[in-house]
């Protein structure tokens, strides 16, 4: 069998990761033989022979197979991609982002160079997700794909409901642990999950969505008295990634939810990630493990090199068209008396408190009516619910102090 | 891409079931040219100009590419596999018992014919386990693989405990419902399981166990006594398969396990399968789904089927060498007041009750101990505890009506 030369591009978290778990299997037929750093002066536990600096120097090396890229950068990323594709040389990458915004082009490009792109470690970590939609469910009318696409605010979230800490120090212990964005908001603003969900849509429904598209918002505007809400409920909250397929409309939200003891995603904490799929043929398949972190995404990033070597590229779905609807979802929005309009936007309330610093409302509302309050500053909060049958059952009845 | 002619043998549930799956997904470069039944004059909800009735015919029948078994016969499947082998056709099979028993000559079969044999479908229905393991786990030091492999049992289980069906209407139900084995004494004796362990232990560890050498007992000696008792102490009862390797010892066993709310086994009902993988790198993998039906085991026999068109092939790991060590286990024993013998058995013991018409003791047992008692007709009852430590905090401290 053919020996492959790597050349590895960026070797913060991930890219150290996968170096180790490459390096712990000595029987795949592939190393790898140059690494692409920015920072000369850093110390690093790799011989420097390996280190390089210069990213057009390494595609462009007749030596090197293929091309292992863990940047950040989306643009550089991008170009890294385009470069190395050209030159007939397999890519994998762990950039969601990247992936998510041009999934559309970079399928187009696969086909002109006849040369794969793999990219199972940008989404969910350890999960071999892609892979599994891929080649296992692609013969399946999935008619739902949800689950908790982001490990760091998983983290954040159980440390808060469980440990007590507060949202900068758990915040602190996701990014000393290498679960977070090295820009915090991709994580908390409810972004990376965003980038995921459009990934796994493509692969799932055959229909590419710019994460742009997707109606998203994230834990960052949470306090202390929603999370109170939630323990004096007996519930969690989780911020869930969620596409809904029915008759030809595609609904796709990011958004906190609580989630109560009845939900699969209730017992899916700290960096723990989980995807769910429902289809016709199969029922319901959950798929956890952990969603960020060195070791797991390097062995994500490493099977994609193994598939590269035993030759696959994916299957995508040929491209189909979905309407994405307006449609009505259960909402907790918590607000302050000068944005008390927002409860005339709703369609149905079935509860409401008005406070003195604060009130909240729960009740229906339309998607298009809650995307013009998201960005409006004293709207402090929206935690989207279980469905009302549920919530009726919960009995929301917890009373402000006053 | 060239299109491919299968021959199906067999036409039960997983065989009416792909056919089913196959037929809805038209995009797949495959068709069913021949089905072999054993039942002439059954009525089948097929074209009758598919049907034939002599298996060699069809294997031979130069037509045919692919060779798709799906019967329960053993001795009859591995000859059909052989016979395709040898004229380089490859085979797709959801046999487990017959996987499991001949593993390691299926190995060396392939490698001579240089012909595929698939078989997803033989391990936990829906769940793409193998291929998962083949493709993603093959680089990480797994230690530890467990979970509840038959939907049957954990079918009657649940709905013994949940709906408080007596164990032969559960068993009926079951049946009927397309779960179970034509012999329920595979499902219910723990046999199933132990195929299935015996399969994925060669891919997780390089190491073919035959199933006899795996320690089983199953849950047909179960009574309501021993149902209470676990509902006493809010624990179900869950038939568990496990693999744990320790510095070059392999723990096998397949046994009901009593577990709490704490573990994940415990809210994986009705016919649901449930396969959890521990590793070094990756930390704790979860995969769930229906382990038993039409549909989902025939999605499973369609996804080696388009495997095999895409050329895949299983890269099995070099065989290692695993010690089956005589480890000590926690277990509740019910016995009668002839077999009061068993309670010296044991290395220490935490509880015990002794009753007029049956007894109890809660206690560590070595293995090979448990092995020597586990066909005694009196002693009525042996479940598998958590670790001890939990054992005490759940305090089981049930009174027997006496």
């Amino acid at each position: 069998m053919k020996r492959y030369n790597i050349g590895l591009i960026g070797f913060g978290c991930v890219g150290q990761g996968f170096y180790e778990v490459l390096k712990a299997n000595p029987s795949i037929p592939a190393q790898i033989t140059k690494i692409v750093v920015k920072d000369a002066s850093k110390e690093r536990a790799v011989d420097r022979n390996l280190l390089s600096f210069n990213i057009d120097e390494l595609i462009n090396d007749p030596a090197i197979d293929m091309v292992v890229e863990l940047i950040d950068d989306v643009d550089v990323a991008y170009d890294i991609l385009k470069k190395s594709l050209s030159l007939h040389k397999p890519v994998v990458t762990a950039n969601k982002k990247m992936v998510a915004e041009n999934l559309s082009e970079l399928i187009s490009l696969q086909t002109l160079y006849k040369t794969p792109i793999l990219y199972e470690g940008a989404v969910c970590g350890s999960i071999p997700i892609i892979q599994t939609i891929d080649r296992y469910y692609q013969s399946e009318n999935i008619t739902s794909i949800s689950g908790i696409f982001n490990g760091s605010t998983n983290y954040i979230l159980t440390k808060i409901l469980e440990q007590n800490l507060t949202y900068d120090e758990a915040l602190q212990e996701a990014q000393e642990n290498g679960f977070a964005e090295s820009d915090p908001i991709l994580d908390v603003g409810g972004f990376d999950p965003k980038f995921k969900l459009s990934i796994l849509v493509r692969h799932a429904f055959g229909h590419w969505v710019h994460p742009d598209q997707i109606l998203h918002w994230g834990i960052n505007k949470l306090q202390n008295q929603d999370f109170d809400f939630a323990k004096a409920n007996g519930l969690k909250i989780k911020l869930v990634a969620k596409a809904d397929y029915k008759n030809g409309s595609l609904s796709l939200t990011v958004a906190p939810h609580f989630v109560n003891a009845q939900d699969p995603l209730f017992y899916i904490d700290n960096e723990n990630n989980v995807v769910i799929i429902d289809g016709e043929f199969v029922g319901r398949q959950t798929l956890a493990g952990k969603g960020a972190g060195s070791h797991p995404t390097g062995l994500a990033v490493l099977s994609d090199v193994k598939a590269i070597i035993y030759g696959t590229a994916y299957h995508y779905k040929i491209p189909l068209e979905f309407i994405i609807p307006d449609s009505v979802i259960d909402v907790y929005v918590r607000y302050d008396a000068t944005t008390d309009f927002v409860v005339e936007l709703f369609e149905s309330i079935s509860e409401k408190y008005v406070g003195k610093q604060s009130s909240y409302v729960l009740g229906s509302i339309k998607l298009n009516q809650l995307k013009s309050i998201l960005n409006i500053d004293n709207v402090n909060a929206i935690v989207m619910t279980q469905e009302k049958k549920e919530l009726q059952t919960t009995k929301l009845t917890y009373s402000y102090a006053s």
